[in-house]
């Protein structure tokens, strides 16, 4: 069994009937809800105005992947809580940041680059996702492309390391292309970045985003125990016969 | 269920007594033995001297993952042969390699370089292979590290493309190092390369190996079906609302 | 100084007089011009229909660079040659493959997948180029994209393996994103793909495309003596002395 | 003119009488040294004691690569001078890392990981360092391998993110192998990490490691201008003709 833990700021969807419409009871119960049909995953949720973010030690210790929507309000998250975010990514909790995350102070620490830096525009263009890598596991279940009606427009150059396997390029009618799917190990933990989830855009109700969603917690998930690698300074490794084998 | 075929030479099994001690029914049956101890996987065998090397198209239709152990007689392995393993693993099969595989005609077909050369010897060392990347799925359940007391020493430069993924790098007493795992995609098919497993060593029944090359099976398996691209020629797409979304 | 050879199939040039209107000397000596035109640069040409397609084992060994466009006759090209080149490659010749080469003998060799499998269309498209790698050097000079006024199309999914780099991913109108400018080292030299240059359009009269093409045969290029790795069977390292080094 | 300036913290070698004698003006001077004798690479230097670490603002702009050098005094450099080297490098100044810099601020929030964490050990060990890329210009001169006949001991697991490129494995006769060689961009920026330096071994006097080092000064340049990315929120691109070129 998976655990995951969908994290939402959850301001936008409180103070935009727009957005409300969309998602009545916040994106992050929309995405626990496709995950909860999922024989192999249990989901709950984690939002911003709950204490600690509703991301205490204990919650995040019970964690096998995390889920990260924020946009308005990366400034409100405490430094406090991510570190502790950070340190249990290193420990080998799964992260899947989506959309405007990548501005969270989380998803910048775990790169090491200006991440909140991209082309953006909100135009209400349709955007078109290419699988770069069709052997991904993320890919899984898609074909080579699929598209969706209405997206926020972000587009390169988009300031992150090069990604470990690089698995959507997005297209727009506009003219600008986007690293819209891109994995990176950090410590013992895996990260996904995925670009779809504006507020006032249904996508997390699309059923390719759905799946690449589900397929991405099954990519960051680590089976426990992990195991944790030696810290700091270590003994010598003294126990080795260096003659030979026979 | 991951159908797994465990294809070797099956020659130095029956040409020499220290050999066969070690693998009394073949390499093959000891790697097919302990692949089917796990509930998810079922595994036949298949070696260079039946028909058609026993990889019938049929054979190979049937098979997610395929695992290859060859040496002295790469040689002997008809091209018409290669062409259907490449074939398949374009299409979504996976493939591991074994040691002295890394001179097969399908191995070198697949990297595209002189992927025979690399420094060898053969004097009874120990191996320490270290996980380079804890995070990978490959590496699941195994400390930062573990020894094979005896094996034949493989030393760098090895004549590889650059690794998707580098998941071992060996040490040796004797002063060499040796990138012992290594990961790949290719097509749509998966593709990992492991050093262990000279045939007078008894590598294969050592847990830690063991444990790798289930990990490996499960990593180069693609649940069917798997999406086949659109080759050569292809239609435009000509089917975009280039306006608004909304 | 940089030793370049520009090899050029040399056919479309002589059989369509609007090609021959773009390029009245054939792509390979405008190609040429333009890197003659750099101080450190001297280019020679071969064509196909030069005895050994002008790519005798003397001119490849002394040459650094050899530019490979190729379109209509990949099957004429001999299956020595291939090798003759193929080997040079692993030596440490750099190698720029223009366009339609991504179906040539020499490029699927080297990559081991289908590389000739690809989405394409000539619909006399505009082709934008956006930077992915800000930071490479085949980049530098040039803003974060460029546009070509037409261009042939080409869409993924392009069956290559992941690139080692990759430079350039391209948007075009009618809905494609393809990766146009990959990088990738092989044995001891170093591969670039690049995609425009399609017969009936002046991409290399491009001040943009001259300029990544220049920046791609310095990058290519690798100053001599180049370490020529120890062949297959290899002595035992035993000068170690493995006590303490004070 | 390649402007470097190498950056030493300059504690080990004015409290021990032991390094002073290695490094008689600090390791700062030795490398500067080897440098300067490059036609084409000027050096300065800058040390933690002076006013801003002696890193202004100014000299940073004037600053095509820095050299980084710290062990013992980590927490000593001010976090705004971490952010002005961290700005630059997103600007695309190189930044070569060496020793136990791996554990500098800089180097850890470039890397997003614990990069501190390492097994090391002080057993004046020899170090074999083995080439895993032949093809790379930080390897041009060297042949597969070099010996320093006495360094501290680095060993795996460290905690890096994947490198782009893996020039450097290291093998020790005590059991490690590690990573000594490791490349990324961030930013517009190129950083190279290398392992060889304790501040008790001459190994800023080895012809080996000066050639890597200055073989990383000239792959981590860039010749300016450097394009600067669009910040932020960027206007749309709203000047594509979207129908066909001719």
């Amino acid at each position: 069994m998976i655990h995951v833990t969908v994290w939402n700021e959850f301001r936008h969807e409180k103070s935009s009937a727009k957005v409300a419409a969309i998602y009545p009871n916040g994106m992050h119960e929309t995405i626990a809800a496709f995950l909860r049909a999922q024989p192999d995953i249990e989901a709950r949720t984690a939002t911003l105005d709950e204490p600690e973010h509703g991301l205490t030690q204990e919650v995040l210790d019970g964690t096998d992947v995390l889920i990260w929507w924020g946009h308005m309000a990366h400034g409100e998250v405490s430094d406090e809580i991510v570190e502790r975010v950070y340190n249990r990514v290193m420990q080998g909790m799964g992260l899947v940041v989506l959309h405007s995350g990548h501005a969270s102070k989380i998803f910048r620490k775990l790169m090491g680059t200006n991440t909140h830096k991209l082309r953006w525009r909100e135009d209400g263009e349709m955007a078109r996702l290419w699988v770069m890598d069709l052997a991904h596991p993320i890919a899984q279940g898609l074909e080579d492309h699929f598209d969706l009606p209405i997206e926020e427009t972000y587009g390169e150059h988009f300031d992150i390391p090069k990604p470990d396997d690089l698995v959507f390029v997005s297209w727009v009618p506009g003219g600008e292309v986007f690293r819209s799917g891109c994995c990176w190990h950090r410590g013992l933990g895996r990260v996904f970045y995925f670009q779809p989830g504006h507020e006032t855009c249904p996508s997390y109700h699309d059923k390719n985003v759905q799946l690449v969603i589900t397929n991405a917690v099954r990519w960051a998930f680590r089976p426990r125990p992990i195991y944790q690698y030696v810290t700091d300074h270590t003994t010598a490794l003294k126990d080795i016969s260096l003659g030979k084998g026979e």
